[in-house]
């Protein structure tokens, strides 16, 4: 076998069967050797961001890593906005970007770039196959690598030659490193700042945000009065009835503050402690309370879960987490707002949707609408580069084929990676699309008042405003081979909805939600 | 003045009074500055890799660099493959990328990143502006850098808080070096070689393939029999009646091999010696035939028209370029072909007019059917990043904006950065945008093949096919603001491209154009 197919092989036997794919002519052996590993799934799309977002969207809902494939530096380059957000969400993601010929290097052809370079910023896995027979064990360390806890972004650079080469050898998967178990000491001695009565709060984060994990941050707080939260962006969040309800760390620092308003320790666990996503002329970046102390229960690499669990045997060994009881909240009526759209979601969720979440400042309330609603996951956006929330729903869809995957989507935002609805198109994907049009990168409006930079005059404000021209998603779903309605009332919503969830394949619901502010 | 005041200040007075801008939070700064600064134009793109297509196809034009401005690394990231084209067709950009304030990056937030990785794989010029009081100098620095021979990239990083502090410094303009003059001596031996009477090849890239380069290209080989050829992939050539028509050197590498049968010699000037722009396997990656001699006239960074003037006295004192005849092709009928289509441009194409150029496989026969038009400029795929076309036709309409401008565009490569329509809209610019949509990757089907990858199966060849569904670039279009028609006769497109020239603003024709192969 060539160097292609001992990597596909590699791949496949390790579980990683999906390769969300964008390639060139370097990339060509590969893509003839899909043919010949029958278990390994190729599925395209038309720009690499869409590529790399639907392997973490992927990810997040299969629990092991997707391949992507992708062209030399240029490709790379287009899938690292959604690169960055699966590093920061710790998500697993196996790139194998193809590059020139190890001999033709050297010519500096067109398209030769400093691939490493680029990779080397997401602080994950980089490795270049040197040849034929190697490609195979590079595959599986590759794997491996991308899991070890909690979870990163592996590079496997591919040189033509070394694809198309003869001497392939397909290699046993490689076990990821196990999460390391937090001592028994720490448990025990956060257990005591637990038990000063004062005021705690517990913020957790990465596998924490699953069930196993909600439950035991439940029974932690019930016990001893903390306040819990999940991190700001979970990778994914399990939520809804039967399970814990716990609040997300704000967005905005002024929130955050208010949230942790007289907490004299905070426990972390699973996350890192809370700062400011942006800075501000005069204001802290650290969130911590000032005088407030930081206390580690278990670092990223660590096991939350187990830690958690342990924590809460020690403190509640007797207490029940207190779980959500179903509600919803009626169907509202009238022209849409930024209030109605969400009661709408929360009043027809289906039973384990999955929601790609980057409806960003038109969202704000959609937690409260959602919370009493059918057991269902949220992935958020982690890295804060925006134009994830479509791909994330390919490749959650891709991950869950008899799940519904409802993508609330800022309009802005998604302009950077429009194309997933393509890849939805063709794939069949059941995505359920709403898009919050509100004509503004609304989020920056609000940005401009919080830095301070409220002189700014009608240069700046028409650098924010996107309804010149109006941007019409329903025209745009359709060019695509999405099919796609245009709602401006909760009751449009509400119908518009219910028929997408109850049609197979994907839909786009234009809503015309106004701005925040 | 507060550092992005000054910072837009010093560009202006350098010259640079154009900001392709898709901001962030961290840039708000800079964005409420350019009310201040009344001469500059910021103008919005929805996706990163649309602002620095535009400042390429801008500076192409204008012959001086726009700004771009980008949040964090991932916006960088997102305009990273039409900067690469930037860099390897050697056009001034000066990027000013927003990060975090400087007290804000040891809290390692969210959209923390490489930014100097990331930018350094351009191998242009990086600098991080550390204080308000210098990020003018900073900025004078870079415009300077951008516009060294023979262009480059140059990134200034904006952390928030230089941003925003006070003391910014406007900066007088600092004069970018010259490029150095070819010495006499090495024009005189190149001299020599064209009489030795043995065969040779001219091949020049950059300012020769202007006007005054191509002249004097065209009297050197009119006195000396050389074979004249332009690189591959030009930023920007002139070219149409009353100019030398030089060949270009081909993409295909076997297609070099037969314009360079034969020849002993190869001289260069503002170019590379040739090479193949992809590997294959059996195939040569130098495209020097084997036995001739390489000869360097003017390197990069030298004054490539001075010496091919120079050259030309040497050895054409008396003799002047072959100008070109008008001429062009009938009006053709019948459903559309790779052959008519360019027949109908070449009949229709108007005076001044800038194409942009990533037909792709489309496109092969474009040159022969436009040689003899009005005078035009071709900006190609300098780097081979494709998704470049819209862009950079943006960007050339906002340099020239009495200047129709054509943008000649590939299906496939559309999809990378097609937001560019919407950009087209709400600045209305003149740019008719004709896609050539045979529903393919048609380049890679053909380097399937030209690879040795053959054997490919179904679904091999599925990754390479766009018709499942087909996109349907007038719903596109509409959908971001541009008027569109579909075009499946040369009749129909002959029609509808006229009328798109005669109207003021944005048009896109969806051209039904079967596959070459």
């Amino acid at each position: 076998m060539n160097g292609a197919q001992s990597l596909i092989r590699t791949l496949v036997d390790a579980g990683v069967d999906v390769c969300f794919s964008n390639p060139g002519t370097s990339e060509m052996h590969f893509v003839a050797a899909l043919d010949s590993v029958p278990e390994m799934r190729g599925v395209l799309a038309l720009f690499e961001g869409v590529v790399t977002g639907a392997a973490d969207g992927y990810a997040r809902i299969a629990d092991k890593p997707a391949a992507t494939l992708l062209h030399l530096g240029p490709g790379l380059g287009n899938g690292l906005a959604n690169l960055h957000n699966a590093r920061r969400g710790h998500v697993p993601v196996v790139n194998v970007i193809g590059d020139h010929a190890t001999y033709h290097k050297k010519y500096d052809a067109p398209l030769e770039s400093d691939i490493e370079a680029i990779a080397g910023s997401l602080n994950g896995w980089v490795r270049r196959s040197a040849n034929s027979a190697d490609v195979g064990a590079d595959a599986a360390f590759a794997v491996a690598a991308a899991q070890e806890a909690p979870g990163k972004v592996a590079t496997l650079i591919l040189p033509a030659d070394v694809s198309w080469g003869d001497g392939g050898v397909a290699v046993k998967p490689v076990p990821p490193r196990s999460p390391q178990t937090v001592a028994e000491t720490t448990v025990k001695a956060v257990a005591e700042v637990l038990r000063t009565g004062e005021p705690v709060a517990l913020l957790v984060g990465g596998l924490a945000c699953r069930e196993a994990g909600l439950r035991a941050v439940s029974r932690i707080a019930t016990a001893t009065g903390a306040k819990p939260f999940v991190e700001t962006f979970p990778a994914r969040l399990e939520r809804g009835a039967g399970l814990p309800t716990i609040e997300r760390l704000a967005y905005l620092a002024e929130q955050v503050q208010w949230q942790l308003e007289g907490i004299k320790h905070v426990i972390v666990a699973g996350t890192k402690s809370p700062v400011s996503f942006f800075a501000y002329p005069g204001k802290p970046s650290d969130l911590v309370p000032e005088g407030a102390q930081v206390h580690t229960l278990a670092e990223l690499d660590q096991d939350v879960v187990a830690a958690l669990e342990a924590l809460a045997d020690e403190v509640a060994s007797d207490v029940d987490p207190v779980l959500q009881e179903p509600a919803r909240p009626a169907l509202p009526s009238g022209p849409l707002t930024v209030q109605n759209w969400v009661e709408v979601i929360g009043a027809l969720l289906p039973e384990g949707a999955i929601i790609s979440d980057e409806a960003n400042t038109s969202g704000l309330l959609l937690p409260g609408a959602t919370a009493g609603a059918p057991r269902h996951d949220v992935l958020t956006l982690t890295g804060g580069a925006i134009g994830q929330g479509l791909p994330v729903a390919v490749g959650a869809a891709v991950a869950a084929p008899d799940r519904p995957v409802i993508a609330l989507q800022a309009d802005g935002s998604a302009l950077y990676t429009i194309s997933a609805l393509w890849t939805m198109a063709r794939e069949n994907l059941n995505v359920t699309t709403v898009i919050l049009n509100n004509h503004a990168y609304a989020i920056l409006r609000m940005e401009l008042q919080r830095v301070g930079a409220e002189a700014a005059g009608p240069k700046a404000k028409d650098l924010l405003d996107l309804a010149r021209p109006d941007i019409d998603f329903v025209k745009i779903a359709e060019g695509m081979g999405v099919a796609a309605t245009r709602a401006t009332t909760a009751e449009e919503l509400a119908d518009q909805f219910r028929n997408a969830l109850a049609e197979p394949g994907p839909h786009l619901i234009d809503a015309a939600v106004p701005p925040l502010l």
